[in-house]
């Protein structure tokens, strides 16, 4: 499109400057936080292909250190360090110099993954207790933002009934159920809750409709700027529920 | 089981120890080939991952560098180095000091994973020029590389017929062709030689089968370390089929 000119030129350029200035503005906080959680979900899931094949390509070499280490991010760092010994009567195979650096530079690849994942989820915790401090305080860091992704935007997540908060994320499962007849989920991205992760199985559909309640309670506070008082609300559910 | 006693206990032992050592003896530097490869395959897809999440976070705060920037390499980069100029009419939001930090310590993860790329191929590269250097003439490092992963050894690769080579990695279709009739495919792994990338459609199988013929030789060459032709072999097919 040829750009037009005189008047029309300067309603056109009034015009685009508007548009960039509400897309400038369309990026809250909310929309980080959403990017930052699902990041973390990326980050665990590359980590996780990455430790699998150095721990298929290690054991070659150390099958007895694998085998006695199954946290992901404690193998790679053992190896980073140095510190992974070899049991003198092992099955592994010696290896070169070479093939050894190359297992190095991928388990040191794999540690810094890890330690990003705890740098992001730091910040994650500090812009959520800035930006929606309730939620934070009831939901957690984690469960809180995947609400929040979940939902789209904070202002979203507070127009939501706290029967459809409760079912956040099990959306494939709700309509397994409305066209199959299948057994309607109790809950969603808030089964992730330690409150929901504590409780018993024949209680957990109590449990996730009471903490869906105040988690709703606390995004509209968060959206309207209410006072603060999702300490309250989480001592309240572990009150209740602490004996289940 | 409880271990055996006296005789018994001897020859128990004798055989755990030569056990072992078949162990050890079992992972040749084909092994570490075929791991080296498949790790390069999922290097490229972690770091794939994290590049379109970085993107798709960047691109809050400076939409026109990331179209601007397609390789995810050299994006990562950029923001890495700092050196990522942000337009003075963009239309991206502006973000906060930590925001900042948060994609450029993803960013920096993600150039490290393609430093770690370059890392493993170069050691992959000395490897297999030390361990098969007809097959790493004639074929390269990553195609040679994955065909010695697909056949598992160096050995069953000499082994194999020289149309078996062909369609290494084309299983999928080549069953296909002999359940379902469909056409049968003219080339697996080798569609990724320089050789055949460059030939006009028409001429692939001619070449795919002039290609596999002399990789197969290769093979045979390196398993019962014959002498040094891949340079030769690689000319004379550069050379017969440099009009196609």
């Amino acid at each position: 499109m040829a750009r037009p000119e005189g008047f029309m030129k300067r309603y056109f350029d009034y015009n685009l400057a508007l548009t960039k200035e509400k897309l400038r503005k369309s990026a809250g906080k909310d929309t980080f936080i959403s990017q930052c959680v699902s990041n973390i979900e990326d980050i665990d899931k590359a980590a996780n292909l990455l430790s699998k094949r150095l721990r298929e390509w290690y054991e070659l070499y150390n099958p007895e250190l694998s085998r006695a280490t199954p946290d992901h991010a404690v193998f790679a760092s053992l190896i980073t360090a140095g510190t992974d010994e070899k049991p003198a009567d092992s099955m592994g195979s010696p290896v070169s110099p070479e093939d050894r650096v190359a297992m190095v530079n991928l388990a040191k690849r794999i540690a810094d993954l890890y330690t990003l994942r705890k740098e992001h989820e730091a910040y994650l915790d500090e812009t959520m207790e800035a930006f929606c401090p309730n939620i934070h305080a009831l939901a957690g860091t984690l469960v809180g933002a995947k609400l929040i992704a979940q939902a789209g935007t904070l202002k979203r997540l507070a127009e939501l009934t706290s029967s459809t908060v409760q079912l956040l994320g099990a959306e494939k499962a709700l309509f397994r159920h409305l066209t199959t007849g299948a057994r309607s989920p109790k809950h969603g991205i808030i089964l992730q809750h330690p409150l929901l992760q504590r409780a018993k199985a024949a209680d957990r559909g109590k449990v996730a409709r009471a903490l869906a309640d105040k988690i709703s309670l606390a995004a509209r506070l968060d959206f309207f700027k209410g006072q603060f008082m999702g300490d309250t609300l989480r001592e309240e559910l572990e009150k209740r529920f602490r004996q289940s």
